[in-house]
């Protein structure tokens, strides 16, 4: 059989995401049997799908028998409706049954994740028998390194290593060897709960039980990277202030990616009009003392910038269970602090920033001191509000049954700028009553 | 052996990131010794060092020595120098060698992520050799599943699956059946690209080689899921426009935390500080026309979230290969044109709005139309140049060796905040001009 360079596939799985349709063709037609089929393997299941709807039937054919159920049920998944009963027609008899009841679970669950090519073993025979069934049936599963030990219901009783066989004697019985504390999930634990067992417990399969207990199937290490990753993703999107995307940037249509931007961009707009709003209560101040306008932006944007940390910091934190729902108070005191030390810092910063100006250039005229104090004292007040806001939303959000991760810096901004405007406006009365208003 | 209930051991290893120093004590002494155990090895490395060292001495070798030498030498490494000598001292003489030589790596290579413990097998071992040998020596590996075929001078020739070895005739020679088109990567690999790679074939372990191709261990998929979590956390705190914690938020000391924070928003404020010397520059103009002050907020904060999106987006795809450097151009001309789309979208609710007031309220006096106008015109162009600044400045600080990650949501809207201000007036320089201006 000619082999491809393993170089070169390589360098063509790198470069996919990048390329267009015409130079995947080409590059796909540049490899040589084993190297394309190495390729297939290594894409994800969107590419697989497309890749395949741009081969000729008898070709998809080969193609689509090299994977095993769960991955064929992805593909047919992300292949649009049209093409799905053609994919999905040029499986065997077996594959077929097993990819309907996959393709009837959610996509996010474990269900959807799972792989039904698990090995089976009955907990009376001999860890002997065990070994030579799982080097018989090897084959066809989707890994032999775990076998499950299920009664005649299909109950799950234990689990065991085929590290755990081989190092057992070998006319011991699989009941004697197995592991009987069971970490399992179920065919509608969510996909992120999923991930995080897998990280807590450095598992490398998990079985799936239904409700019954009886065993469906096992997910395995591989497909929970891509969970980790594909999640990351989702919350980063919504962290930047957008609906996620739910697929590679250059592959997503450009009117589905406006559509997903101009949402949130136009409600936030919504939001943010309300500064209009307090911006027109206010005119009469800055039409007396115009060198009011002068900090508007400074002011409310170092709200909002404390604002989307605090709230991208307790988002991954929940994300990554560190911090949890009841934590709410432990967050706010140390948020409050945080706020008052960093508003301090600005505050001192901008102060003198105004001291020197006016030594340099008498840009702020006779009541230059009482201007300095008033964004002072407005900057630690607007970062504290910001620092606090932007913590306590994650924790609204969970409770109103959302998704902390809409809680993005953008959110939180528009939130603060309006506060962000009466507290200037506020403390400027307090110090400048008198003087400039 | 006293049995922990399993369920018992899991809500521990789950609450445990969320429990105080002294809740956590009591959690453990509260498990049985088996439950101790399974909990200790769901730790992450810096809660096991922590763990560690609230323990006395006797349980502490205990505990360490169930480790494999890559945890070993990862627990060595979160602890503080005092305690660290104390910890090696606990290994038996073999672990010890293997735990200095990793101790040499950087924590964020290849190099720091591997295990020595990997299964060497001679190309002209029998495949029945080869699983008697893997049998025998199966306890003290990282992995059995894989065994890497070495010559005299420990340079890899090729790679066996136990699965491979399994289904092959047990008088075959390894060379025969092991495959030599190896994916490796060397000590230094950096352990994003070393995720890259698992996600990218699906890889469950990967061989790492120093300068001479000789074999220096083994990452496995297990480790790698670790790395991508912690990689997302990274990426997403400096999208939130901060320092990278390192650790868990409720874990970090308060100091450390705000001094993480602190550096970004002094810097961000001092670049946030053009705006005040920009608006000073049009102090006359807001003089005259005071309505032009009331937009500001609403104008600048609309280029800083369209930035935000396009800076978000770009970076994780960045981070994921999606996008490389060569492709600038192509997402430049994608931004603009969803810019000037995004741009009028908020133009034209802006619009509306101010026509919605003006009919109900009679606000904006007899040029409410030229206003409206200006606002409209105005959106448009700072919503493009936001779009486009937030995309190009990944590009341009990967460019640059720096992380494309900074290009944060704050950073984006200080950038875009002065030009937002500056299109803003010269628009309505443009329009208002002999009549409000």
């Amino acid at each position: 059989m000619p082999q491809t360079p393993p170089n070169l596939i390589t360098e063509t799985i790198d470069a996919w995401p990048s390329l267009s349709a015409g130079e995947r063709e080409r590059a796909f037609r540049r490899l040589k049997r084993d190297g394309r089929e190495a390729l297939f393997l290594g894409l994800s299941s969107k590419e697989q799908a497309e890749l395949l709807l741009t081969m000729p039937e008898h070709e998809r054919f080969t193609y689509l028998r090299v994977l095993p159920p769960d991955d064929a049920a992805d593909i047919i998944q992300e292949a649009h409706e049209p093409e799905r009963g053609g994919l999905f027609a040029l499986l065997d008899d077996k594959t077929q049954n097993e990819v309907s009841a996959l393709l009837a679970y959610a996509e996010d669950d474990a269900g959807g994740l799972m792989s039904p090519r698990f090995a089976r073993l009955r907990p009376d025979m001999t860890v002997d028998q065990s070994i030579s069934y799982l080097r018989l049936q090897g084959r066809q599963m989707e890994t032999i390194y775990y076998g499950y030990v299920l009664d005649s219901d299909q109950v799950l009783l234990g689990v065991v290593s085929l590290r755990g066989l081989f190092t057992a004697p070998g006319g011991a019985t699989v009941a004697d060897v197995m592991n009987s504390e069971i970490i399992s999930v179920t065919d509608e634990t969510d996909q992120e709960e999923v991930a995080r067992q897998f990280a807590a417990r450095g598992l490398s399969a998990i079985p799936v039980l239904d409700s019954d207990g009886k065993m469906k199937g096992i997910v395995t290490l591989d497909d929970i990277v891509d969970v980790v990753q594909e999640e990351a993703t989702e919350d980063i999107q919504k962290i930047g202030g957008m609906e996620a995307l739910d697929g590679p940037y250059l592959e997503t249509g450009f009117w589905l990616m406006v559509r997903k931007r101009a949402g949130w961009l136009a409600a936030l707009f919504l939001g943010e009009m309300l500064t209009a709003t307090a911006m027109s209560r206010y005119e009469e101040e800055i039409s007396r003392a115009v060198v009011l306008a002068v900090f508007i932006p400074l002011i409310i944007s170092s709200g909002g910038n404390s604002g989307s940390q605090a709230s991208t910091l307790i988002v991954r934190a929940m994300a990554l269970s560190e911090v949890r729902p009841r934590d709410w108070w432990r967050v706010a005191r140390r948020e409050v602090v945080s706020g008052l030390m960093l508003g301090s810092v600005l505050a001192a910063i901008g102060f003198a920033r105004i001291l020197i100006w006016q030594a340099v250039a008498h840009t702020y005229g006779e009541h230059y001191l009482l201007i300095a104090a008033t964004v002072a004292f407005s900057l630690v007040g607007v970062v504290m509000f910001g620092t606090l806001a932007g913590s306590m939303l994650p924790f609204v959000l969970r409770r109103a049954g959302l998704d902390p991760a809409s809680a993005s810096a953008p959110f939180v901004a528009t939130l603060v700028d309006v506060t962000g405007l009466v507290i200037y406006f506020t403390v400027a009365h307090m110090i400048l009553s008198g003087s400039l208003l």
